[in-house]
């Protein structure tokens, strides 16, 4: 029976896998759910239930051994292996995204190592070492070459149409950094960096600023 | 006795309001925290843990009346109210998070109201509407009309003393989208629009692209 792990799932394993690699480096061997929770304020309940997806990894009573539970988390989420990128855009923000390419991405396991755009005026033109590549030509690289993620860093106006130019060419994952809501077929991943959820995550601060818990 | 509440149980509260906006909408008055948590794979009693932070809603084995639990969220998170933002930068990555401003922020209660740049051969431009003031003016703007939060959308090399002087005026909430990690002392918040773990949510769907599951 197909079981389909849920997004919001696959959302918080990053983050037991961080706090598993910091127990690791501490020389901890085997860990609780309770103990892993803890840091997060994760119930040691919510901690068996979203690793019981992936298998049986601890056995009862005995919690989870550290190596191997962080090895499996490495495993599953991908990243026990490098990922190729291709950047999509080669205006202002997409500048700014292909030069964290040596201090953010490479050190995380990806590599943008192909940049598109659509634009002929700014085909031929150079960013971060990458020579801008026509995005009229992608079909031909992919069947060269494929590569399995894009960042999408173009205008808003022509999110939707270089996506199905993407998906077309055997994109499956998108990264999306415009501000345009793109649709896409099953079996392709989107992900929208999105500045109003990190703002809403600060305004709880700002409407409570004293603490409302300090006086009750 | 003052209770810290964890950001890790703030950053889920968003979720959870968006699931009761929609069980208000479909017109649900009263709802368990079982319910709450099965769209968002959470176990009930981490729903219950997380919302016990913020006093007693639920009557025990009678589950939470949704019209107040949501206000009381929409209060807690300041998500019933407007927020006043300043913009610091005006190139092109700051141009696009403005141009951002009525189809995005706007209905999720967010104004760019102010835009900044330290470069004085920006200043007097104009970005989306709002001429670029001098950063250099910005503690006699903030004593004359206070903004608490500044999205920063500068080149990375000034991000921390940029960082430094809106903190020094008085601004107590960022949102970084440079590539550069910025410290602030204690009482000021700083959330970084973070692409590495966009891209983490992704590796997922292309490590395991058939569903492991599916053979166990």
């Amino acid at each position: 029976m197909p079981l389909k792990i849920p997004d919001v799932v696959i959302e918080r394993l990053p983050n037991y896998y961080r706090q598993l690699t910091e127990l690791r480096a501490a020389g901890v061997s085997t860990v609780s759910s309770q103990e892993i929770g803890e840091a997060l304020d994760v119930t040691p309940a919510q901690i068996r239930k979203d690793l019981s997806y992936f298998g049986r990894f601890g056995k009862q009573g005995r919690g989870y051994p550290v190596d191997r539970l962080t090895e499996e988390l490495e495993t599953i989420l991908g990243f026990n292996r490098r990922w190729r990128v291709m950047l999509v855009g080669s205006g202002g923000i997409a500048r700014t995204i292909a030069s964290l390419n040596d201090g953010s991405f490479r050190p995380a396991g990806f590599d943008i190592v192909r940049v598109y755009d659509s634009d002929p005026a700014r085909v031929g033109r150079t960013v971060n070492g990458n020579r801008v590549r026509d995005l009229a030509r992608i079909d031909a690289d992919m069947r060269d070459d494929p590569i399995e993620i894009a960042i999408l860093a173009t205008p808003g106006a022509v999110a939707q149409e270089l996506t199905d130019a993407l998906v077309q060419a055997g994109v499956c994952s998108i990264l999306n950094y415009t501000s345009v809501v793109v649709h896409t077929p099953p079996g392709v991943e989107v992900r929208h960096v999105n500045p109003v959820l990190a703002l809403q995550t600060l305004t709880y601060h700002l409407a409570n600023p004293a603490d409302p818990m300090a006086t009750r």
